[in-house]
């Protein structure tokens, strides 16, 4: 199979499914006039609750295609594999690329008066302890809870169901007096309601997309090349119709779905270790 | 790619993941000579949020394709795949083919005494109302739960943590008076230790995978061919590695893994859709 780099100056986007598209859909709502190529690892999710190194070489691999594929800049849009993937995939690929860790991380410390905030994700970005030691390094005071439910509900279209509400107050039930909470997982926005609803209102809550996407506008944006709408490609390495299918609860997907065999991106992953 | 039929004689074995491996133990437990083809299409699982149409065809090319393998046996160790695709299989393959509903129906029919009996299932499996006709003709009384997030907790390693006692104690909160439940989701087994003390001692749960190995082994068992140990083969159409991670939660596997294209399970469609 030879696949053509089918968009120029585009910037690429990925995730292990469906989650970053709120990221994707964050960065066009900043830059409409931006194509975008967005890899879904549909065949490979979860990340969560894989082994760090597993995560680092599939996200080697998709940064590596991404690029051959002309993406002249890279958005990391899963928490799980900016937390232990980041530093490695910018000695495989010459282009800037970005998590949404960090910029959550700053978003955080911006926002709390108390110096007390909270942060929950899947299990492996939690376990990984990058947003711990990111936020402490700032000199606040960290509370973190791994959710391991939490995307499902997404992903089932339960974000508003009792489930939800049970599984919410669950995770935070143990929680201390905090004043900004990171939803440091790309399905979490999803929840924001019921989340904003066990936190309490005086909690303010840290949605790490917008703040990626105006953090990648202020480096990448400048004047746009032209003003007409960007595209979007996506592709997906498990079957396009169960991702268009998940992608609903998302709010759906624009743009032309590809199926990529996992071969293609082995052959990168093999390249990206050659490096 | 071309793959060679591996082993002759074997009954075949799918599912949309790894849950029908519980029926592939109870099967080899029962019937150790024979050897099994099991096909995971973990790329597309899960099925139980799919609409029946999709299902019912994903099923139909794996049957194509797993009787192209020389299956002379099928089992469709999936309760949602069972529900909405069953009756059509028989016409898609010239071999016997057991569901894992008729066996659980009749298995609750035997053990229910009052005539009151529950079922829990995916969303897919409890929305077709299969197991709930089946039950009610028997003359009994039905309640029907879906509960979509057991599958995941079974998944994520939490069959016996906080969540799901919280989970398991929402589904099962609406029941009525019933002496039997049968677990219709090849995954509920591993809940079984949480289920039996929320449901309490004097219900008795039915699981499918063991009834079911019970009738296949009633028809095909006869004396075994050889006497050495059957031989696995597991067909993945999403990672192997992956496969083989999530397996470990159901018991892990034994025999080959094999990476199976989708694009090979769309021809076997194909090849159905055209008989």
């Amino acid at each position: 199979m030879t696949i053509k780099q089918p968009l120029r100056h585009a910037i690429g986007v990925f995730d292990s499914g469906v989650g970053g598209l709120t990221v994707l859909q964050a960065l066009r709502r900043r830059m409409p006039h931006r194509d975008f190529v967005y890899l879904g690892d549909t065949a490979r999710v979860p990340y969560g609750r894989k082994p760090p190194k597993m995560v680092a070489e599939f996200a080697s691999g998709i940064a590596r295609f991404l690029c051959d594929m002309g993406a002249e800049a890279l958005v990391v849009a899963c928490n799980t594999a900016s937390a232990v993937a980041l530093p490695g995939l910018a000695e495989t690929c010459d282009v800037p690329v970005w998590g949404v860790i960090d910029p959550g991380v700053e978003a955080a410390t911006r926002a709390s008066h108390t110096g007390s905030v909270g942060v929950i994700g899947t299990k492996g970005a939690i376990g990984s302890g990058a947003y711990q030691r990111r936020l402490e390094n700032r000199g606040l005071r960290v509370w973190a809870q791994a959710c391991p439910m939490l995307v499902h509900l997404v992903e089932e279209g339960l974000a508003n169901s009792p489930e939800a509400e049970l599984l919410v107050r669950h995770y935070l039930s143990s929680r201390p007096e905090i004043d900004t909470l990171v939803l440091g997982c790309t399905h979490y926005p999803l929840l924001r309601p019921v989340i904003q609803r066990v936190a309490g209102k005086g909690v303010t809550l840290v949605d790490s997309a917008d703040v990626t996407a105006e953090r990648v506008e202020a480096t990448l944006g400048g004047p746009p090349r032209c003003f007409v709408q960007g595209r979007v490609m996506h592709f997906v390495t498990g079957d396009p119709l169960a991702f268009t299918h998940t992608a609903h609860v998302i709010g759906g997907v624009e743009g032309d779905i590809v199926p990529l065999p996992l071969s293609e991106l082995a052959k990168a992953e093999a390249e990206a270790r050659a490096l």
